[in-house]
């Protein structure tokens, strides 16, 4: 590589101010942003971004998802576009670091390169992803660039639908235009993303970069066990068919299989409701939210027969009817191999130590992988917190991080 | 006793026809009947029963908690007044049997007796209590009788402040009024109810009365499990807090501990609310409603140390933090000796099996226990189903059982 890429480095004065100015936009006070996808505080912050780009001297695209690019052609004609950044989109209630940090490294990363003047051999581009937290849809932008995004799929969103038609009127986009924001891969390099790691890896293990090696698949069931109303006064234990007992089991039961078999994975019982719910009632019906995550195809099928045949076994051992509801699913996406490999050299390089780890949050680059060459890599979180105002990654790593996206974009084009 | 009394029986034609016009007012079409207390077909039921009263030359009372009453001077100047009774108001959408039938039968008591034109030691009293279930405040009427409502009680009703106002002023009651409704207990010779079981036991046994030894005592919990929200893709497994455990373990437990150590006693978890209740966050903390029933006060004692102690073990087992809160308890009511020997006695020589059991639901005869003597017992319930509109007794069942009170009555007086 040419030594004067090799010894580029990004400006953290000039990031740091961003990120200050950028977590005031939707503060709560607290060190905590609400800014729900195309909420009036995330199309501020969207505005900030567009007049920072402007500032910058770079150039300014949007596509019909609402995706916010500063671009910069440093390539020679006709080159390939490799895509950097995240999201300033928040969950409510969350962080400031989460995507809003991937965004500002990419964008820096940009100014970086074009100060230097240097030549490479693709154009840049600084990408905000619209809603990848899914107050809306969940991978919105990135799905729609990717070619992924169906009309139907807009007709129920998880958020429902007239908030998503809100949200639409209010940043001035158009089903139409999500549905035809797709990007020819002919005309992409790729796509590496910076982001927290969320979790408590990296620090537990003193790296300081995550490779991600794939971003798990995920699934998501409602099991609804169900036995009889009864008298909870007059009806004697041993008569009762108690839909509460059947759904404890399987709490239980989830977490000892995940310990004991399946250390990569994870599952969650994240929500039970009692039908009819009252103290002197026998629950009729216990409705259970079950969520799991593989990294792996293999392991991911495994899982899923493993927990539903415990489901049923529960089921039986308390004389209980179970009804299982799939509700969705996202495969396990692997990050391409050449761009694991410039991360772990750009971590070299920079003589930071890296470790390869698979992502258990869903972000962005599912969506484009297996479309484009993807790469992600994660700087540490401290104390793992996540979609919370608790969210918190030393600035020390911030910079780290943003040095290895600008070399791991110098070194996926090499 | 005077054989004339001895021989005397209820009038099965004119109960059944009483049955069936009752079970129209409120019914739900589907065998049920929807009356909660004081609302428009609760006082439609009042008004039906008060021109049954009057159609049978009765004389009508009323007392300020709206107690409705038929009265019989059956006996010398200055006898006291054993009441028979039960009541007219329904949980939420349950059955047509529950209280209404002993109503009706303590009704065709007192018109038998007119009938007959036979002198007793005491007048008798067919008594209506209002609000029984507890859609307001439970138990209204006869504690109100009974001289135990307090004035601070009506200020946080089960039900809600508002929907008591709201029934009180329908009915034409006031605060004032409940709070003066005591009847000197000098005046009363005791309290006699017959009350479908609402259990299996009565079939199983194959007994066609249950003599109640005593009301059980009733004492509800809320449990709080904490632990700490996570995101479930990125926090591993080991490293959650995770309150559903806590939670589910428990609710495991109760069963196990009721079933193996306490075989006289119930309990019931019968609601879980999950907090923050979403599917890819750990549940950071769980509510749980806990009740518990036993029919002695050592065992009702042992039970809720048992049950505690358990709670909080669980919690430490998963490392939770636990917030118990009390939130009520009924002592048990053993029912008095003379009123269970009146009633086994009325069954022997009525030719009926009778087994003796302990009641584990609440019913107003434990407001007048300790109070006056009070006895209670129960017919059989087809399927043990309560509360319901499935809930159901036969119909030869609910004469002998009419025929019970009144023999039970006339020897209560003996």
């Amino acid at each position: 590589m040419d030594p004067r890429l090799e010894s580029l480095r990004i400006n953290p004065p000039r990031l740091k101010a961003d990120f200050e100015a950028l977590s005031e936009i939707g503060s709560t006070g607290d060190g905590g942003v609400h800014r729900p996808s195309l909420s009036a505080a995330h199309l501020a912050a969207r505005a900030w971004l567009r007049e920072r780009i402007a500032s910058a001297g770079l150039d300014f695209r949007q596509d019909g998802a609402g995706n916010h690019s500063a671009t910069l052609e440093c390539g020679p004609p006709g080159a390939k576009t490799l895509l950097l950044g995240s999201h300033l989109d928040s969950v409510p209630y969350g962080g400031r670091f989460d995507g809003a940090l991937g965004v500002l490294a990419a964008l820096e990363t940009l100014r970086t390169v074009k100060e230097s003047g240097l030549s490479l051999p693709v154009d840049l581009e600084a990408i905000d992803f619209t809603d990848e937290e899914g107050t809306l849809v969940g991978l919105l932008g990135s799905r729609a660039l990717a070619g992924k995004l169906t009309s139907a799929e807009l007709q129920s969103p998880r958020g429902g639908r007239a908030d998503l038609l809100a949200g639409l009127a209010r940043a001035g986009l158009t089903e139409q235009g999500l549905l035809s924001a797709r990007r020819d891969p002919q005309t992409l390099a790729g796509y590496l993303e910076l982001h927290i790691e969320q979790g408590p890896r990296l620090i537990r293990e003193g790296a300081e970069i995550g490779v991600v090696t794939a971003i798990v698949g995920i699934a998501s069931y409602r099991l609804s066990y169900a036995g009889r109303a009864d008298h909870a006064g007059t009806t004697p234990m041993p008569d009762r068919l108690d839909a509460a007992q059947g759904a404890s089991a399987f709490t239980l039961a989830v977490r000892k299989i995940l310990m004991e078999e399946f250390p990569d994975c994870v599952a969650n019982v994240g929500a039970m409701t009692f039908h009819p719910g009252a103290f002197n009632i026998v629950p009729a019906r216990v409705d259970l939210s079950l969520e799991f995550r593989a990294p792996t195809v293999a392991d991911f099928n495994r899982l899923e027969d493993a927990l539903l045949r415990r489901a049923r076994a529960e089921a039986e051992r308390y004389d209980l009817e179970l009804a299982v509801e799939f509700l969705g699913k996202h495969r396990p996406a692997p990050m391409s191999a050449s761009a694991q490999e410039a991360i772990a050299g750009a971590c070299a390089d920079l003589d930071l130590r890296s470790i390869p780890l698979a992502s258990g949050a869903g972000h962005d680059p599912q969506s484009l992988a297996g479309v484009i060459p993807v790469g992600m890599f994660f700087i540490p979180s401290v104390g793992g917190a996540s979609h919370s105002p608790r969210e918190f990654s030393k600035w020390e790593h911030c910079v780290k991080g943003a040095n290895v996206l600008l070399q791991a974009a110098l070194r996926a084009v090499d």
